[in-house]
């Protein structure tokens, strides 16, 4: 009786991990996230505001996809320090889900921002339950790193019309540039001003402003926190200008009223037709946030030694996203540029993020009269110099050194992210990536292999003196053999074969076998069946362990011509010795 | 001058390789050649005829589909005995592809199988100038076997409406069936009759006429092969009775007339729309009629071990494509069938196939009249009888001994085509395949290994009794590193190492791993960074020199705060050795 409760209480722990840290928490911790959760909660205010800008919706989206979600995290997830709510690339992504099925300001546009929550949740939560994380995998590093770089580019292209203050639209950077062009001589000086400004404090802010602070005597980390949060200055800055010089009036474009509320309960819309459309960006927002997120709490958890369990993160960001669905959010993830804020400031626990959706809430409750005449030119310079530090062309360089294969992947993501958008940009990447794992694979490298004279190894003819025989030849394989270069090996095979006369043993040497799929068991029926009519016996030699064990359980072992053997060594002493005395001495004297 | 000639030339030969084979050709070859051509001639009057009912499409467009489409294979083509031309599968899949933009029976459709030709052709074309034929392997052998299973058994269902003498439509089964079991009520007596007594002969002169000719002495070869041609006996009867009884005008529908002509010069409608509703399909019928083709090719290549080369076999099965689409024809393919009677009937060169070609266009101009009364009914008993030998689901059976990944990517592929129609059903099982082996890949087998005593090996210490120490971990990882496993195997080091508080040393042993992609390098750095950060080296041991080679061109192996040791038993002995004295003893005592 007892073990199994403690077998269930461990598996509850696993899935609600609230339960295993939350009886450990003490003063010391609730001292130290309370702190965090303050610094983070100052951060994300402008951060919420600028982003929900950036998915086209109404900024107290923002507020509210940050409130349920990190509290609902904070029970589910196992990263210590991830903040979730939103982040640039998903809001990026929702705006071009959304802008295809409703008008960006409307009331469709922000249900369907519920409902592509509410479908990334779902699937999300699916991919946990069923142990699915793996497909997150697909997207390599390259192709990831490119799809960044390109979505920052498209993102910042995206809110120059805000610090121009003209009309500019387009989901891919050639419609984005021809768009701003198109409209430039309808600039707005005063917002422009205003968003120069506001770039300019923002960079050096960046840039000078923790120097600056430590020259002044100041703790590192302190500076450090204190730069992080200084754009809240530049902020209340052109917030306080543009309200007291009533620059609104002028035609700067502010962020005005934003309702007074805690986050609202919403439903969101399951009309079928909604469903068939935002189902696959609703796959993709969620493969790409979780893909963000899970590195941003891996390298945070690696330096605390603490662990993370990539398909409980699943549910954790799934019950994050339903959250948003149900109270007036959008899609969420694990943002990078938060974590590393609310770890810097010392987080401890998920409290940390309970703390912080308090704080949103004291402030989506109080403080949002505080923003009515915050200028969107000051949100899009947030945003401008948030997403070029994720514009990194070295990924570019280090692939073209590294692997020209990698190289393809990366620049082909990067263009059809740049020409296409990111919906198309992210899926090409992920099927440039298997592609290209394809063909690699699919012409493994093989070597004619000898004995090196006087030892029991064998190694390539071409790189090394080797004895070989006529009778007998050896074939090494470098690569496990699956559908993709089943009918490769079968068609070096026969080449190899049909200009041997001679040849009387074809040995498959497979040190470097690891697996061998249903194809390519076929493939080496079809060898066995092939070389038998030509009166060519198959062996196989150095089969490691798991793969002979699956090989036993078919008639493979026993239908083939040749033998098994253990290793080459024994393979060649075992068929030398079948030599006529001719042979043997022919043998000796090559 | 000379040998670049020579060079020349032999580029030459191997892209038109008639001009290889044909330098050799004489009278034997020739006569071998006259005689094949006229078996395959016969048996393809009727078949040719039936899987251009099966498509859809005038019966003429069959004989076309094998005319010029078998002479560009000759003279562009590899194989010495693959027969071009219209095939069951292909033809299914033309009728679900054309089907979709046109009304059967329309000039629309007609012309529609002309553009599906042409882009086939165009395809197959590319494919084989840019080398490309291995992406045909992207479908595993149990997927294709599956796929040909559910299109037979598709294909023999959507011929019963002919054998019943009613009227049905549909493209997967459930439709088929219902369609079928709807109109039932219109059963028409004298077609059931012809279609059942055609079916009976044709499965009789299948198992029972070769063992009856050869008990009355005949050669076994020539009773094989009249077997085969028999079923030009049960057409001739079926017609003959029909004409005779004029059943025609009793409602038994009939071939008709069919123009009496050589194949027409057509141009294939190349609209923008067309194309983009044909282009999907073109590219799933120019990859599973390669893989059908190849596979015979292969097939019959290596009785007699001669070459095939799929990238020139590419080009081959273009230019008879783009024959079809040319001469009133549509998508063909090297058959079955075809090529294994006209290999069995003795065909030496590509020559018996431009005399097959000569022989169908006299039947074209000359003989077309005789199967007016031939009923449609009797065409559909050839097709179902062929294709019912497709059909074999001991697949299934093996692929659950051998491997469960592999039964489920058959028993998904047969649903998907029996339910959703061959274009989901061969896609489906293209997705399938590449899931399953990137999910296989995606959890290599890792082992913590540890020495044998007294030996250099180093073994799995769940399996072998081992000396492992605390302050050093050895993984040994069975796969290939790249970006499908890359994450995996950073997940399963921090595990390992968070649990060992006093390690200093994490060796990587990397005998199997035969490539090492970028995102596996990335993941690579970020453990030697974050081991760092805990004090713990990293070290790589057994590097292949390859993967070694292309590590050099990066900064990790500077980076790196381990080293790189050839052989395990080097790792070992050189971080041992810097084991404080007390440690070394409690080595040896432990």
């Amino acid at each position: 009786m007892r073990s199994a409760f403690r077998l269930r209480s461990g598996k509850l722990r696993r899935h609600i991990p609230v339960l295993d840290w939350g009886r450990s928490y003490d003063r010391n911790a609730l001292t130290n996230d309370l702190f965090a959760a303050l610094i983070v909660t100052i951060m994300l205010i402008p951060q919420s505001l600028a982003y929900a800008l950036l998915a086209g919706l109404p900024p107290e989206a923002g507020i509210y996809a940050s409130i349920v979600p990190i509290m609902l995290y904070a029970v589910f997830g196992t990263s210590r320090a991830l903040a979730v709510g939103p982040v640039a690339v998903v809001s990026l992504m929702t705006a071009a889900a959304i802008g295809d099925v409703a008008q960006s300001g409307t009331a469709g546009y922000a249900a369907a921002a519920l409902t592509l929550a509410a479908l990334s949740g779902g699937f999300l939560l699916l991919l946990g339950i069923f142990r699915l994380g793996f497909i997150a995998n697909f997207l390599s590093h390259p192709v990831i790193a490119g799809f960044i770089t390109a979505s920052g580019i498209i993102i910042a292209a995206s809110q120059l019309k805000h610090i121009f203050g003209i009309d500019a639209d387009g989901h891919n950077l050639a419609e984005l540039a021809l768009s701003l062009l198109g409209n430039l001589s309808q600039i707005h000086w005063i917002t422009l001003v205003i968003g120069a400004v506001s770039t300019a404090v923002r960079v050096w802010v960046r840039k000078g402003l923790k120097p600056c602070l430590t020259g002044l005597g100041l703790n590192v980390r302190i500076a450090d926190l204190l730069a992080r949060a200084g754009p809240v200055g530049a902020v209340a800055a052109t917030t306080l200008a543009t309200g007291l010089l009533n620059l609104d009036a002028q035609g700067v474009k502010i962020v005005g009223a934003v309702p007074q509320s805690l986050p609202p309960f919403t439903m969101p819309d399951v009309s079928a037709d909604l469903i068939s459309a935002l189902i696959g960006p609703a796959i993709l927002i969620s493969v790409i946030g979780f893909v963000e997120s899970i590195s941003v709490a891996q390298a945070l958890a690696v330096r605390k030694r603490q662990r993370i369990d990539p398909d409980q993160e699943l549910i954790g960001l799934g019950a994050a996203n339903l959250g948003a669905a149900f109270t007036g959010g959008y899609p969420v993830t694990g943002g990078f540029a938060r974590s590393v804020v609310n770890f810097d400031a010392g987080a401890e626990t998920p409290a940390a993020g309970a703390f912080t959706a308090i704080g949103l809430a004291i402030a989506a409750l109080a403080l949002t009269p505080l923003v009515y005449f915050l200028p969107n030119a000051t949100l899009a310079a947030t945003i401008i110099v948030a997403v070029l530090s994720l514009v990194d062309f070295s990924i570019l360089k280090k692939a073209w050194i590294y692997s020209k294969a990698d190289f393809t992947a990366v620049s082909l993501t990067i263009l059809v992210t740049l020409g296409f958008g990111v919906e198309l940009g992210v899926s090409a990447g992920v099927v440039i990536s298997v592609l290209i794992h394809l063909y690699k694979t699919s012409r493994p490298h093989m070597a004619v292999v000898g004995q090196v004279p006087g030892t029991e190894h064998y190694r390539n003819v071409l790189r090394h003196e080797v004895i070989t025989e006529d009778r007998i030849l050896t074939v090494r394989v470098d690569e496990s053999l699956y559908f993709a270069n089943a009918r490769y090996l079968e068609d070096c095979l026969y080449d190899l074969v049909a200009q041997r006369p001679n040849l009387k043993h074809l040995i498959l040497m497979c040190p470097a076998v690891n697996a061998i799929d249903m194809s390519a068991l076929e493939s080496l029926e079809a060898i066995n069946a092939r070389l038998a009519a030509l009166g060519v016996d198959f062996h196989l030699s150095e089969v490691k362990g798991p793969v002979m064990d699956r090989l036993k359980r078919t008639h493979f072992p026993g239908q083939l011509t040749g033998r098994i053997f253990l290793s080459q060594h024994q393979a060649i002493c075992a068929l030398s010795d079948n030599l006529t005395p001719a042979e043997q001495k022919q043998k000796l004297t090559s």
